[in-house]
Formats: C-alpha cells, structure tokens, sequence
C-alpha cells in the first residue's frame, strides 16, 4: 500500500519559525516518526514538500494511478485555494487533510479550511501526531471501504 | 490511564438516523472499536452518551481529577455551546473533539465548531475510525508532553 | 393514531407573560383546545412542557415507536438549537413546527428557525389556532402518504 | 364569508414543474380539495392565479370590501416583494401566506420571505393540505376576534 | 426549430441609452443580426421585448409546447428576480441567459444574477454578438442531447 | 412646461392605510396640493398611479419627448427595482424621487434606495409637502441647466 | 419666524473643491440664494458653518428656544455621527437635513446617513437648490402642525 | 426583600481556571463578599450555580412570586441562549445581568449578549466587585420605582 | 481620593429629551445624587460635560496626575469613538463607562459600545443609579488592587 | 488570426472526473472540437493546459504580441485570483473566459468569478460548446472593433 | 518648501502609553528626527498635535496658501473620520498618511483606514521612522510632479 | 548590507500597463532609482520579478541566511496570498510592503492587504519613491534593533 504525503508552503522551516505555534520539530523529525509508523504498517510513503499550489495539485494527479491515500497539509493554502481542493475533488483515491496546530484555536481566517471542504476527513492539533494519527485513519477508512 | 469519552446528542440514534451520512455502525458498534483499541493501549475508558448540554458540562468538570484526557463529540452542540467550549478551557487535561462525518463537507453551519476553538485538536470524517485515531492522538499528546 | 405535543421553554408563563404579543389564553387553554380537535379527530394526544433543550431531544427519541408525528413549538430554541434541529431528522416520524405568534413579524433573530429547517412544515400566528391547524396539517400529511 | 385566495406565479404549471419539490398535484386539485373543505364550512372562495406582482397587489385592494380574509401563496415573489408586502399592510383583512413545501428546507434564499413579515400568520410544507390547513386557521382568527 | 427571444426591461432604448456601455446598436440592430444568424441555421426565432416581469414569465410558460429553447436577457430583472428564475426552472426546454454588457464589470449589485442560477448557460459582453454566440451556442446543446 | 408624475403600488390607499405614518390625506388630497403649486408655477402635470412595476417603466419611456422632467414615488419598488432604477438611467430628463414619510427613520430595507442611486435627487419626509419641495427643486434644476 | 442654518464641515471649501461633484457655487452663493428665498418668505435665518461635531451639537441646542426649524448640512458627519442624531432627537423643533449632491449615487459609504435616521426629511441633489426647497419643505411642515 | 441570585455554566470553577481573566476569587469568595454587602442592606439572597440552561429559567420562573429582583450571570450562555432571555422577559421582577471580566474586552463572540437585550441592565468587569454593584443597582431601582 | 467624571453629547438636556427613554431626572439631578455617595465614601468629584470628542480626550489627559479613577458617560460616542477608546487605554487610571439607558435593549448601534472596549468595566440601566452603582464598583477594584 | 487558449487547473482530468458535473469529454475532445471550429474559421489556436497560477499569467504575458485574443478557462481560479484577473488587464488583447459549466447554478463560492471582472466577457454552461461559442463571439468582438 | 504636520489625538502622550506597541519615543523626539531631517532637506516644517477632529479640517484648510504638502497620522480617526478625508480631497496639496505601528497587524478595526482613501499614499510601521520615509516620499512627489 | 527586493505578478509589464494608474515608468526605470539610492546608503540589492506565488515564498526563504531586509510588492497576491504572509512570519528578517498606487485608493478588494499583516510596516502610492521611501525606513529600523 501506498500513501503519498504533501507538505505545502513555509512547512520546510518548521523548527526555526514561530516555534510557540509549531513547536521544535522540524520537518525531518515529523516524516521521521510518520516513516516509523509507516513501517510498522506496511505502508510506503512517497512524501514531498512545496511552495508552489502547483505543484500540490501536480502531485495529486501524478498519483492517481498509483497510491491508495494521500496526506496532505495544505498549509495556508487550506484557507484560500479552491484548486487544491478541485484537485481533491478529482483524485480517486481518499485525502486526509493533516495541520499541526490547532486551526480552529488560532487567528479567524485560519479556521476556514475550503480544501477540507473536498477531503475525507481531518486531523489537527496534534503536532507531528496529527500525521501519525491520520495515517492510521487512513488506514482505517481504506479497511471498512 | 483514564479516558473519558462523551457522545453529544442524537448520537444514542447512530445506526438508525441518516444512514448515508452516519454510517450503519451503532453507537454500541464505535463503543466496541473504541474499547479494543483502548485495551490495546492500556488505557481505561469512562463513557457517557447525553443529549443535554449542562449535562456534558457537568460531565467534563467531574473528570477533572481522575482523567488524563477526553475525547469529545458534542454533535450539533460543536456548532452553538459556547458554555461547552468554556468547558473544554476550565478543565486542567486536553480535550479532543470527535466527529464522525467530515463537518467541513456538510451543511455551511456545520463547518463552523466553536468548540473545537478550545479543544486540543480534532479529527473528523473518518466514522468510528475518528474515535480510534483521536484516543492514538491523545496518547501522542501526553507522550510528547 | 398518537401524536406528541412537545411545548418549549417558557410556555408555561403563557397568558400571564407578554399578553400583547402572546394573548390572554393561558398553557391550559392550549391544551384544551387541542385536545378538543384531537378528541373529533380520533386521536391520542401526549402533552409535555419543558425549559431544557436535552428533556426536548429525548422526548422526541421516546416517542420514535409508539407516535405518528409530533407538534413541537421550540419557542426561541427554534432559532438556535441546531440540536433539537438534528432529532427532528433522526426521529421516522413528521414533526411540525408550531408557533404561537408570527415570529417572521417580530425581532430579527425571531424571523430564522432553524428547527424548521429539519420540520416537515410549520403553523405559526395564530395563537392556540396554530395547534389546531398544525394537528389538521398533521392528519393531512399522513392520508396523503 | 368570503375568501380570496391568490396563487403567485408559476403555480399554475403545478403538477408538470419539479415534482420532486412539489408534489403530482396540479393546481386545479389544490382548488378542488380547498373548495370542499369551503364548502363545509360555509365559505365563497374567489380564486386568482397571477405571475404578475402588481396584479397580486390590485386582487389584494379590491378585496378590500367584500373578503373577511385572504389566502396568499405569494411563491417566489415571497423572497422580494416589499410591495406586497406593503399591500398586506395596508388592507382591512388578515392575510394568511400558504407554500406547498416547506421553504425552510430548502435554498437558503428561500428561507426569508419578506411578505411573511406582514401577514397575519403562515403555514409551509404540506403540500395542498397548506391551504386547508391555512383556512382552518383564518376561520379560527375570525371567531377569536 | 423555433427559438423564443425575450429582451427585457428598458431594452427598447438600446442605441439611445448610456451608449458608452451598451454600444450604439438599437433593439432592431440586434434583432436584424440575430435573424441572419438564425436564417444561415435554418431556425425560426419568436422575439419579444417588455418591460413586464410578469409578462416574461407568460411568454416563457407560453413558449412550452412550440419552442426548442429561449434566449432571454433579463436586463436588470437579472439580478433581482427569483420568479422569472421559478419560470426557467419551470419550462421543460433550455433556457440561455444573455447580457450586451459584461455583467461582472460593472457595479457590484450587477455581478450577481439570480436568473443564472436557473438557465442553462450565459453569454456575456459581446454586445449583439452575445445573442449570436448564444443561439449557437443553443444549438450545440440541442446536438449534444 | 410638462412635468410627470408617478405615484407607485398601494399610495391610492393612501389616508385609509396606516395613518400614524403615512397621515390622513389621501392621494386625491395630494394631487390638489400639487396641482395648485404647478398652476402656480405654470407647470402642466401629468398624474399616474400604478402597482405595476413595467407600468412604471413604460410610463417614463412614454415621457421621453414631451415632459422636461418627472417626480416618481416609487413606494415600496424604491427598496428593490433595480428596472425602475435603469430607467431613470436610460430617459433623458431628470428624474426626482419622492417619499411622503423620512424612509431614513422606518425599517431598516427601507433605509436604503436603489432608485435614489439614478435619480437627480430626492426628497422625503414631508409628507404631501415631499411633492411640492420637489417640484420645486425639480424647477430650479431646470433653471440652472 | 426664526430658522436655523448649519453648514457642516468643508463646506467652507464649496466652490474651490471637487466641482464636478459639488458645482462652481460658493458658500456665500449658497447662502445668498437661501437669504433671497428666506426674506420672500418672512424668515429670519441664522447661519453658521463649523468643521467641529461638537459645536454643531452646541449650536442645535443653543437654537431650542429661538428657532422654529433648522436646516443641517452634515456633510461628512451625516455618515458617522451617532451624536449629532441624538442632538436632532434632542431638540424640540423639526431638523430638515440637507445635501448638495445625491448622497445615494456616489460612493457606498456615502449612501447611508445616520443623522437622517433621526431628521424630520431630507432633500438631497439639487444643488444650492437643496436649501432653498428644504427651506419650503420646513415652512410647509410648520403650517400643516 | 429576597434576591435571586443564579451563577451560570463553569463559575463552579472560579479560582481555578483561567486565572489571567477572572483572578483568585472562588464563587465562595464572590458569595462571602456578595452576603456580606446583602446583609448590611437588609436583603435575604437566594444563590443557586447551574451548568443548565433549562435550570436556570426554571430557577427564574420560580422566584416569580417570592423575590424582588434577580441577579444573573448567564456565563456563556449570555452570548447565545434567545431563551433565558425570553425568561428575562417573562418573568414580573427585574434582572440584572453580572459579569466577573469586561465582555466587551475579550473575544468577539462574547462582546455580545443576547440576554443583555431582556435585562434590566448590566455590570461587567469588576469581579466579585460586578455582584456587590449590581446589588446596589437593583435596589435603587426598586426604591425609585 | 479623586475621581473624574464626564458626562459626554447630549447629557446637558438631561430631564428635557425623550423621557420615555432617560427618565424626568436632569443632570443636576443626577449630580446631587452621585456627590451624596462620594462625600459618603470620601471622595472628591470634578465633573464635566461636553459635546466634543476632543475635550473628552483632553479631560482624561488632563486628569492623568491627580485622578484615582474616572466615570466616563460618553453617550453616542461610545458607538463611534476609536480615539475615545484609545484615551482610555493610555490613561494610567482605571476608567468606567456609565450609561443611564440599557445600551444593550434598545437599536441594534446602541448595543455595540467601541469604548467599552477599553474601559475596566461597564455599568448600565439604572438611570442615576447607573452612576452610583459605577462609583462602588469603581472604589472596590481600587481596594482589590 | 492567432488565439491563445489556456486551460487552467484540474482541466486534464476532464473525462475521468466529476462525470455528472462536466461530462464525458476528454480534454483531447474539446480541443478537437475548438480546432475545427477555429480552421474553419481561419484561425490559428496555441493550446496550453497548467495548474500553475503563475504560469497562466506568463502565457498571457508572452501572447502579447503574437495573440489577437484569448479563451482562459481559469477553472478554480475564477474564483480566488486576483493576479490572473490583473494579467487579463495588462494584456492588449481581448481575453474571454469560458466554463464548461454553468458557475452561476453550482456552489455559493463558484458563483463569483474574480477574473471575469477583467475579462472582455464570459461565455459558460455549454461543456465543449463554451469554447466554440466563445471562439465565435471572439471573432465578433474583432470583426465590430 | 513648507510642509504641515499634523499629530493626531493620544500621540501626545507617546513614550508614557502601550510602549509594546509604540515604543519609547515621545512626541518630542519624533518631531526632532523629523526636524533634522526636514533641515537636510532645506524643508520647513509646521507642526501641530491636537485631539479634535474638527481642529485637523481646519488646520489642513489654513494650510491651503502655505504649505507645499502635508504629513498627517490622524491616529484613531483613520478608522472613522470621513470628515477628515473629505478635507484631504478638498486641499490642493497632497497628504500622506503616517503611522507609527503597521495598523495591518493590529486589531480588525485598525486594519481600514477611512482617511487614507483620500491620501497621495501612506507609510506604516516604522516609529518615528515613518515620518522620515514619508518626508523624503512627500519630497520625491513633489520632484516628479 | 543585503537587501532583497521582490517584485510580484505583472509588475513586468509596468510602463505599457494601465498607464493611468502605475506611470510611464517601466520596472527597469523603478530598479534604476532603486539601485542608485542603495548605492548612496551602501546597500547590494538582489532584485527578483515573478508571477509565481511560490517563488516568491522560496526566494523568501532563500535569503534567510544572507539578507538584513526585503521589499516586496506582492502585487496582486497581497490580497489573496495567505502563504506568502506566513512566508514574511516565517523569515528572520523585517519585510517592508511596497506599492507603486495608493490601495486603499483603488477597488474595495486592493484596499485589504493580507501579506501587510505580517509584513513590519507598508509604503504605499509614491510611484516609484515607495521603493525608495521603503528601503529608506528599512534601514532605519535596522538603525534602531
């Protein structure tokens, strides 16, 4: 089984920015603990990171054929970017919207996701547990479809 | 390890209410899924099922010192208790909040939780699976802390 | 044929609260007139009053197997109980939003209901004639199914 | 006793326009059950059906000496119409709004009728049984006053 | 193949009425491309100009038996007409709603159509060669089924 | 001088319609007030009084090449005739808007005027005196140009 | 019979600022205008122009006991002066407010005005014309009382 | 003269929650400060703390006939229950509305309160200080009434 | 200890406007009942009036050095004055803002208070009794400090 | 005659994606359609297809002075991009924009097109049959220039 | 070169007010980096500091023969005061808005600037540095007009 | 002393764009200003242009460990880009907001700037004298840290 996992835009400075918000992992440690979890569910992860809305939808698309769920943190393109979720909407394969932090508990326009609008679900607040957390949601749904 | 888990109102009816959107399962059904994993984590779990909002209230001030954690599902309440989410601020563990269907892919009034705003995190959209993932991430968060 | 006749906050005072709006008829006169219609109709009526949101929810529960349908006048959770909303869809049976006065003539926040998004109709402006039509539209509904 | 009773445009092609909304029923058999329930309670009908705003508005006036009450389902000219609105302030008799289905329920535009606000009460969501119903009631008004 | 044309309120000045935005064309300008376009297409076209809502809304519900589809320019009933949107949701033929101007570049209350909701497509901002775009465009549909 | 004169839906009610706003005089009182002070100015009016919107409209266009200019009273149509508005737009004489109570001190629709935004000017809150103060000004407008 | 003048802030400017909007007329055009109609009508005017909310305030109500009507152009405070409303509701006399330009056709902010919410009426667009129609528009009030 | 006295949702937990906004004081301590002031004016207090909405209007209709006015601190539910207010307003005594913080300086949400709109009037942002002033308040409304 | 009060718009005619609303007291009287309390608890008054903004704002500058504290009434500015807000948070005293009327109980502007934002706490509804009540509270948060 | 076309992102799956919505059509079908429309037209058509915001704006950037105009379909960024909207009006040529479905009848937020505001016009709601009707329409506009 | 600068209410007590927000500077030491600066420049400068709106319209209006622009941080009244942007469309010279924190990162309220609609620009931001910059900016204006 | 300057969407074509809004200047005159300026203050300049969103958050991040400042004028994005505001949070260096126009003196939608958020401070409408007011205030900030 396959998933594949996106981190979009600023998630590659995680551990040097706003660190009361994020806490002290960087983005090596979270795919760390995600690859852990992976592995001991026999699952291969593909992950990228970009800045660049793009390329997030590109990625979606090159997987269709391939990968059995994807993770993805849209970062603050959760808030603002109608074609990330078109993309989500057009993928066969379920999406899980993962966030760090809390998005509900932080500035107005943060708690707005329209790309959640298009997933199958999501996992916030939990730091690098949300991805360990919605891998195994993932799962999960892949195991009752 | 104490747990405690609170199903907010019409939850009791799962398995027979709007069974397109909720799923076939039982609330004895997510029970059940809930309580193995628990097991599998060494984690006691206190659930409670009420449709009355001072109820839950009363509920999360009572565990205040005997648990180490909750996972909520206030259903419709998530949208309206201001008086829950002041509930999730005044007790000293972390709160999870709980949905069953992605509350971001619904009805316009139900992407909006104004509980969630004083919740730890959340995780939503994945049927009872939402349950698992969120005791795992509650776990997490207290490994972490 | 049972009908449930769920009567909400504050309806109790009625006839010595706010007479301009609400008239001079007490929660008795209600009731006796209503029964009186019930009575030719051939129909059972069950009769609750109740200030608490949750009492609303399960009495709608309790009646899933023994009523054909309920009128329930939610007063002003009508216009914010997205609780008492989520049981009329949970519960088989019709339900109709009764309401003493014409609340699309009164305070803004008054002229949303958002239980009677969930009703299957609505009676409202016509002082205890509201449950009497609404008992009328409710026997209607059910020859036509 | 006199009634007048005015359908609002696009009522008359009922029965052959979105039967899942409206129901089989053309308009001919919403007169027809209304004029047996007249019948039996000793009323004259006078029955209009219009697409046009203003001639709403003039059937409304020239009622003004001979009807004791009126029965309007002002239809999409609910959500807009602040002149017939002003219309039902402005004449001697009650005014009762009457929708075949239940506007709560549906778009959201359709959730706020702005002649409401001027009518004596209204009754939505059941079908031709909304206008029976509805006369019940103004027969009711007429005896309290 | 007959085609409805129906051009809106204040219309009829074309070519006399705020020329910077509507062009010098007049109603007959347009009227005389529109037919050439529809001679060359072997379609008989049915034009009319009001400035009645209402009588709109007739001509479409008249049009049901004998037409294959209508161009309609609401004018400024566009943006405020939820029964001439009833009307398009009525007919059983397509209906394409068309503007001389474009409508998203002018005033705020301009770029909203409330009749575009219910049509089958738009075409806007080419002045008469809006409705010319329209009939073909039209036509394609009626291939396409 | 010819001068156009356009009272909207429900002012022939006027004096035996809400009193306490709109006072006792009634239509027929108004015209003679206003007949007077164009006698005395050497003014010849032209009176309409219409519920119909498209009447309205028509009306102005049929006053292109003869009145120097029009007093409208657009009543309720004030609050939501984007048409009416486009027609004061498209005629070539000025057109001034007319309110016999101050629309700035009733409910809040109708605070706001989308006619007022084409017309030259407006005048409201004097009840008859509205129509004289704007014949007035309409005059003093035309000595100006 | 005494009235009251008050020209608002940057009025002073009138003549010398924006003319396309407010036209070539001075102040002091202005004013000899309103004194010429004033004196043919046997009115005493006191005028005075000030930038400062708080002196308008002061000069309404040192007018109490002299003056039996004032005109008030609030210019830019008409959108924003919740005080100087009260100070209308205050005195004892009819406040007629004025407008040189049709504050409903220029910019949005402009198009609402809270001191008018508390005036006797308003006359807005016609220039110096304005004054001298509010001037008979408060005479007229005067006699009908 | 009785009082009621009525602490709303989570004030069970002053003193040990969110310190930063509502201080050290415990709801004993508020009761110690507020009996003391009680008893050198002469006034027997009634205090009651529920997390129920229900209670609280129950607890309200209770008092109707044995107490001269209420001091109540509807919590959290002040910014959303339409049906404590419509006790508010049901019940023949006045009620003051207390709150500990200033709701005017703290979340959006909680600036404001529904119940507000049926009190008597209210007194935020003193701490247990709010209680004693609002003590005072209401008995110089009853001696001035 | 000294205590500054300012009584802001409008306050002056006190006892002379809308009764209905502020009740037949003036503003002397309202004095004579606030100096009775200060000299029972020992504190020295200096009380203002003004209709300016800026006067208030140099009032609280002013009183920076010799104030304990400040009672600000600023009326309709209250709905309107960021700069009288931004006094109140640069002053180094506690301010209290007094309102004789329940702000929150009367249109929909008035229940929006943008001082109180920045104030200590709020007082409202009790007529004089507003200003008594505010002087306690006022001294209590200076004990409590 | 050289025309750019560009399809934005999600485009490339049409045909696997959204059936209901979009139809069975290929990306590869519309483009053969648009072609033999084009050739027999005379026209030259440069077809891209990019999920890239950026790269939208440098193709149109590039067509400067190659292009006699453009059909962009911006798919989701209709509805967010500013940017794209700016490029349609730095561009010399006309820009058309095209939808294969009917925006207006879809989601609340697919119903305002940000772009469109900049566009020459917009042509939606015919799948394939956009493209060829907004080609046509293109020719217009340069034939009538 | 002459050049007004106008301090808006509160700046006055910079250096003793919120030095989190506005640091330590005082009023004085941002008038004498600016006057320095001025000095390099060969620029005089007129400086006043005020709390009253109606003083900056009056002071901006004198400096109309004098001065060749002007520096104003009108302070809180940039969120409010239409008043003072009609005097910054009224004087022949050009403004520029000037505020010492980035009102974009403070409280929603600050974020919209009122005045700066009517400003040649606006610098923000920078402490007394933005004084500075928008000297020099002023300058460069002049230079390339 | 490095400082990087990021030019966004569109601004390439400045010189041939909207001539009436932005100048004749071209971005090559702008960087020739800029660059001299910077060579009076010591300062290397390392200047970008894109139109990609992404790019500007990589080129962003890029300079994190080799730049004292930047100037961005994000063009368009400033109004949508939530990304590139947490790419200015997200760098450990101050990032200085410029535009060539006014905004808030442009369409309602420029005159909201979500990047300025997070930016340290904004200079706006100077043409090209933002960049160099910009760079100006930039080092003067650096002057004071």
């Amino acid at each position: 089984m396959n998933v594949l996992v996106i981190h979009g835009p600023n998630l590659n400075l995680l551990g040097s920015r706003e660190l009361s918000v994020y806490g002290p992992a960087t983005l090596e440690d979270v795919d760390r603990v995600l690859r852990a979890e992976a592995q001991s569910l026999g699952i291969d992860l593909e992950i990228h990171q970009t800045a660049r809305e793009g390329e997030i939808i590109e990625l979606l698309h090159a997987g269709a054929d391939r990968v059995a769920g994807a993770l993805v943190n849209p970062a603050a393109y959760s808030h603002t970017s109608r074609a990330i979720a078109d993309a989500f909407r057009a993928v066969p394969y379920p999406v899980v919207e993962v966030h760090l932090s809390n998005i509900h508990a932080r500035e107005e326009w943060r708690r707005t996701s329209v790309t959640a609008e298009a997933a199958r679900g999501i996992v916030a607040g939990f730091g690098p547990g949300s991805y360990v957390a919605a891998l195994r949601a993932l799962v999960k749904v892949g195991e009752d479809t």
